[in-house]
Formats: C-alpha cells, sequence, structure tokens
C-alpha cells in the first residue's frame, strides 16, 4: 500500500525524533532559547494571524469562552515565551542514569531515562497550548505530531513555523525542523489515531466529550482524563470554619476546572450544625445547591436526582448528599467518582489516613482545597496534563510523563550459559 | 442492563481489591506463607489434578513442549513454593512514600505507591505461572482475574483454590478469597477484555500469536511484548573469540526464548574475517543459516528474503546480513527489530554507547549475550514480565510494574484563592 503525504511526513517525524533523542541538551535548549527570542520579536505576525483566527471565529459564532481562549495576546505571549526559559533551566530529563547495578564482577546494568518518542497532542482552541507542549517535547527529545482546533489554524501555523524555522537552522539535517508537524485537516485526525506504529502518546487537551472520543477511537496510550467528578467529604469532627472556607474555594474558585468540587458528602452527625451555613457560603457565591432527601430536611433546595451524583458540572452547582460514615463517604467516591481529586475535612487523623489510604484517586486531600491539584503548584516544573490513569503517570504530570527508560548491560563476552545448570556462577546483584 | 454471573464476580472482586489494599504487609505475607505450605501438603491432590489434565492433553494431541510447560511435578511445585517465600522476603511495594514536598507552610505533599487494582491474567499451559503472577498480585495488594488454558483447567482449579481457602481463613470477610478469580470458560476472555471499568492491566503470556491477539482486542493497557526479534551486531573492531561466544549464546542457548537472537548483523570490514568461524560454529549447534548477498560471498548458506529481517524464529535458524556501518545497522535494527534487546559487539568506546543511545529497544548490551534479558538475572526479585511498551514499565518487569501511586496533599485549611491574584501568596517547594 503505498503511503500517503501525511504518512510519510510522520514517518520522517518518527525518524527525526530518533537523532533529535541523541543530541545534546545544550543544543536542544539552544533552540528553545531562540524560538522564545524569535517568538518576541515576531510578535506582529503573530497577532496578524490570530486576529484573522479571532475574526473568522467570531463570524462563525464560537462561543465566548472559547474566543477568550483563542485570543493570543501580549501578556499569553510573554508568559508562554517566561516559560519556555523556565523550560530550559530544566535538569536534562533524558540520559540520567536511574539505577546502576553489578550483575556480576564487570558486567553492569543501567536503567538510563530516555523520551517516549513521538506524542500526538490534539487540543482545542488555545494557541499557548501548542507552545508548552512542542517546548516540552523538544526538551525531553520527543517528537509532536500537533493537532489544533480548526478555529486557531492562522495563529497554530505562524508559531509552529517558528519552531520550524530555528530547528532547520540550529539542528543538523537528520533533525532539523522534522520533529515537529502540525496536522492541519479535521480528517487527519482519526489517521493520526491509527498511527500506533509511529505515535507512542496521546495527549488530548479539550472538553470531556473530546477527550472521551479519543480515548474510545486509538489503541495508542492516552494521557489524560475525561472527567473531574471531584468530592470535599465532611467528616463529623470537621471544623466549621474551615470546612466551608475549604469548600467553597474548592467548589468557586474556579468552577471550570477538572479539579473543581461537584460532590459534597457530609456526615449526618454535623449535616445540621454545618449544612445551613455551608448553604449560605455556596448561595452567597451563586451556586445552585441539589440536596438528597436528608439533605433538604435540612435546608431548602432542589432535590438531587441520581444522575447528579455522576455529573461534572464544571458551572456553579453542586450537588450534596448526607453519609453515615467515613466508609460511606468513601464508596460514594470510589462508585461515582472519576479518580481525579477528592479531600476530607476532619480533625480524626485515624479518618484522615484511612479516607486517603481508602479513596482510590490519584490525588486524595486532608483539609486543603481540590483546586490544589496542579502541576505547577505541585512544583512539577512543567505540567503535561493531569492523568486519571494508573498506568504510567498519575495525578499532574510533568516533564517525566514523556520519558521512559532503557536498561544497559556492558559486560565482556559474559554468556548466559555460565550461569545455568549445577556449576552455575552467580550473581552479585549489587547496587553501585 | 443485568449483569451475569462473570460480572458479579468480577464486581465483587473490584470491591475485595479496594479492601485488600488496605491490608497491612504482615497479613498478606501470612497468607502467602500458609499457600506455600498448603501446597506442599496437598501436592498429591495438585498432582492428581496435573495428571488428569496430561492425559486429557495427550489423547487431544497437544503438542510435547505445551505437554512439558503442562507438567507439573514436585521439582516444579518447590520451586513454585520457594518462589514464594522470595516474595514473602520482598520489601512491601505499597504504602511507600516516593516523594516528600513542603507546598507551604504546613501544606505537604506526599507521593505514595498503591496497588495498579486489578489484573487480568491470561496464560497458556503452565500452572507454575497461576501461582507465581497470584503470589505477586496478592503481595502487592491487586486482585487477579485469571484464565489459563483449558488443557490446565483441573490444575489451576486447584491452586486457586488453596488461595482461596487460605485467604478466607485469613483476611476478614470483605476481602476473603474474593480478590482472586478463576476463569473457566473460553468464551469468557472477551467479555474479560471489555472489563475496562473493573480491569485496569492485562498481562497476557503466551505465544506471539495469542499475545498479539489480546492486544489488538483490548482497550485495557497490556504489559507485555508480542515480538521478540533481537539482534548482534557484530562491529569492525570486535574481538573474534568473543564476537562467536556472545553470539552463539544469544542464538542457541535457549532459541525459543524471546531474547534470543534472529538476525546476526556484520561490519563489512570484518565479515571475511568472522563469518567463516562464526558459521562454523553455528552449524555445529545445528543452526540453520540465512544470508544476504553480501554473507553469501563468503560462505556457503540458504538465501534470506526480505521476511527473514522480521520473522521470529524461535529456533535454530538464524538470518546474517553485512552492513557498512554502525549508523546502518542501528537503522536496521529500528525498522526490522521489535524494540526487546539488541547487542553491538565491539571493543570501540564509542561505537558501544552510540549503538546504546541510538537503538530504541528496551534493552541494549554491549558485549554479553542478549540472553541476560530477564527480570531474576536483572535483580529485579520476581518478575511479571518482559514488555517493549515505552508507556508504564519498560523491558524486565518486577513488581513495580503492579505499582502505580498516588499525591497525598495533607493541609491545615489552606485555599488556592489565597495564593492566586496580585496578593498572592507564593509556594515554597522545598524537598523534605
Amino acid at each position: 500500500m503505498s503511503k500517503n503525504i501525511l504518512q510519510q511526513k510522520i514517518e520522517k517525524l518518527h525518524t527525526a525524533q530518533k537523532s533529535l533523542s541523541l543530541m545534546g541538551a545544550a543544543m536542544r535548549n539552544t533552540v528553545l532559547q531562540i524560538v522564545a527570542t524569535l517568538m518576541k520579536e515576531q510578535r506582529e505576525v503573530i497577532f496578524a494571524a490570530n486576529a484573522r483566527d479571532l475574526i473568522a471565529a467570531e463570524r462563525a459564532g464560537l462561543a465566548k469562552p472559547l474566543l477568550k481562549r483563542l485570543r493570543f495576546d501580549e501578556q499569553k505571549l510573554i508568559s508562554a515565551c517566561d516559560g519556555m526559559l523556565q523550560i530550559v533551566d530544566l535538569d536534562d530529563p533524558i540520559h540520567q542514569v536511574r539505577l546502576q547495578r553489578e550483575l556480576d564482577e564487570g558486567l553492569i546494568l543501567t536503567q538510563e531515562t530516555c523520551p517516549i518518542g513521538v506524542i500526538g497532542m490534539i487540543f482545542e482552541s488555545r494557541p499557548d497550548a501548542l507552545i508548552q507542549i512542542a517546548s516540552l517535547c523538544l526538551k525531553s527529545g520527543n517528537g509532536i505530531v500537533l493537532k489544533g482546533g480548526s478555529e486557531a489554524l492562522a495563529t497554530n501555523r505562524v508559531l509552529t513555523k517558528i519552531f520550524k524555522d530555528v530547528s532547520n537552522a540550529v539542528f543538523p539535517p537528520e533533525v532539523a525542523g522534522d520533529w515537529i508537524h502540525l496536522i492541519e485537516k479535521r480528517e487527519s485526525v482519526a489517521e493520526m489515531l491509527n498511527m500506533t506504529e509511529y505515535i507512542d502518546l496521546i495527549i488530548p487537551r479539550g472538553s470531556k466529550k473530546f477527550v472521551k472520543y479519543i480515548m474510545d477511537n486509538t489503541s495508542i496510550a492516552v494521557l489524560g482524563h475525561a472527567d473531574g467528578i471531584c468530592h470535599c467529604f465532611i467528616d463529623s469532627s470537621a471544623d466549621q470554619e474551615l470546612a466551608v472556607r475549604v469548600t467553597i474555594d474548592s467548589k468557586c474558585q474556579y468552577p471550570a476546572a477538572c479539579n473543581a468540587v461537584e460532590t459534597i458528602l457530609i456526615h449526618k452527625s454535623c449535616a445540621k450544625q454545618i449544612l445551613p451555613m455551608l448553604c449560605e457560603a455556596l448561595e452567597a457565591k451563586g451556586v445552585e445547591i441539589r440536596g438528597d432527601e436528608r439533605v433538604r430536611d435540612i435546608v431548602l433546595c432542589t432535590p438531587a436526582v441520581e444522575a447528579d451524583w455522576s455529573t461534572e458540572y464544571l458551572d456553579l452547582i453542586v450537588s450534596i448528599k448526607v453519609v453515615d460514615s467515613v466508609e460511606q463517604a468513601v464508596n460514594h467516591i470510589n462508585t461515582y467518582g472519576s479518580s481525579h481529586t477528592d479531600c476530607i475535612i476532619t480533625k480524626d487523623r485515624d479518618h484522615a489516613e484511612f479516607f486517603m489510604d481508602a479513596v482510590d484517586s490519584a490525588d486524595v486531600y486532608w483539609n486543603c482545597s481540590t483546586r490544589f491539584a496542579d502541576g505547577y503548584r505541585y512544583g512539577l516544573g512543567a505540567e503535561v496534563g493531569i492523568s486519571t490513569n494508573k498506568i504510567h503517570a498519575r495525578g499532574p504530570v510533568g516533564l517525566e510523563g514523556l520519558i521512559s527508560y532503557k536498561w544497559k548491560l556492558r559486560g565482556h563476552g559474559q554468556i548466559v550459559e555460565d550461569y545455568t545448570g549445577p556449576d552455575a556462577k552467580g550473581f552479585t546483584h549489587k547496587d553501585l
């Protein structure tokens, strides 16, 4: 079967990535630095392209929040370029020795970090996401296939071209600008999701529906999360003022975030005391409350239905349920949650530790806001995404999410036959 | 939709696993110790069941190598029970703190290991594989759904029952023997591969065709490898005697193993010198040689065709090709190999380091046999399998392949709003 142009491009990218992984950290960092400088120099070209995208998007009736994400202004440019220079300052994530072990005299095993290979990034609207992920891939020696939303095409083209131009000038011809490619046609997404031979990891960024579509339509590994159904559980011994403060922040600080709380669970023994002040505080923030029967016995609110427990509102709506015990809270979360971020508010250390062990989520908190679940707040240096997988990286994922490892064994002619049978030599297995 | 009996069983197992993960290491180890004792005590019951399986398999005309794998005798029993006691002695792989970081005063982040959840193990013939993987899952707090070959059903039933009986006696009722389940019907495999909600990782063990079938028919993550197309590259400066010794061991020490060599690459500048003695040594071991044109200019052998470069013989057959440079060897391996284990034989350190960096395989070797690629030889304590994935674990995988992690954040009412905006508090990000 003959290969179409996209397949040829990605095959070339796949080959270029192998050479990129051999480039020293200094050269990869130089490209990043020059790209950051050039982006500032070419700001007018970038803003003009972005203006074209914005005009077309407004004409097409794109929703306000998406228009906001699409806008790439001076502030976003400065912040993206600062981000690139911070990435330059990070330690080289590849060629790092993680383990060194003598198997026998003169037979030395090491485990060394290396890039995953080729990353496929599919994202909506935000052109700054392109800069961030391309920079992280370059830093870590990975190739990148980008597919942005069609609404951002002109901006994404200009940004990709800067990465390509600088790479063409700095890298040797076997790498050049071939490690990065922007897919322009929507039809190519399906093709991209089938490139199991060339793409090692897909990172989708966008709405829940969008991420779910990606996950259901590829056999390539996906790093991300579809749902963010997060919980606060207010335990019997919770401090009232603290419970209200943390819950309000978790729900209201940025309701559209994946780590915002969607359901509050409250212990029956403190529900009468805490619910009135909690609901007053929520309503003061404009939050619509949907309560189960026991909640509605205490405060006036909309009845919650079964579907509420598994709904990610991403909005100023919250469901509240009264539970009998910490165990019941844990069961509710493990049943209806999305294994993202869940918090217990309690003075009881044993309850807190039990909750954090028993809740099967990427992030489990005690007495602090679920909104802390974020790579920057965790000090990861850079955020690749938040994963609810338990394979590979989990929770907020930094550069290590783009890293794999290989085993190197250096010997002097050792053979396995000598370590087999009745007169077998033994292994020393001495960590060095 | 009502759930069938299998779904109900696996749902119960999924719940039991959550409780199992909360059991202390002592209790998990106690179960392992008693299982090992009981297996030895009930040897006659086990051997009788195995005899029934063997008789039926012989009648059904099962191939000799499979019959050999199916036989579960005194030696295999002793070795399996010894293995279990070694697993008891390993450090607890879960509840380990990997990272501890102060985000701000009194806001402490930790990253702690935890089980992946429920493992699905699909294997052919070998009942000892059941004991090994069930022990590793128990040690690491994972639940396990087992599907063995129908030819081993009677043996597998007895072995599983021992795990269940001991677990029922030792664990509290919310765990009991529910963390392990043996699937008996072949039709249930397809169902198992669709249980994305309950099974977190599939580990297949068996033929290449079998593993490939599993990989192509599930969206659950698979830990394993379909192919093992491994290479030895004999570089221009290779020591002749060493080259022959390492290559013979890599090809002949156990040709049916996934880490045995299938293709030998040899540098043009030493081909004339080394090929005659290498081929003589291979033929003395009964190996059929398939050479490319330049090989056949030097020694008499069968012509290699294009398909040979991507064939895993698993037999006393080897393909040989002359290459012009280490770069060409690397390209050949990255094109035709299976990213498993590849070796360079050379005196040139720079060539060796380039080869090990540039070959994109799980295991890359210098001057030693590819047959070393194995969890026991690496000193991993126990082997879960060998993975050619670059996501999660790569190469020989020990207990850490069954481990994920979660982030715990312990605070005193901290909220994100205080770290946002113009008067934002800063993070300290101090590793503890």
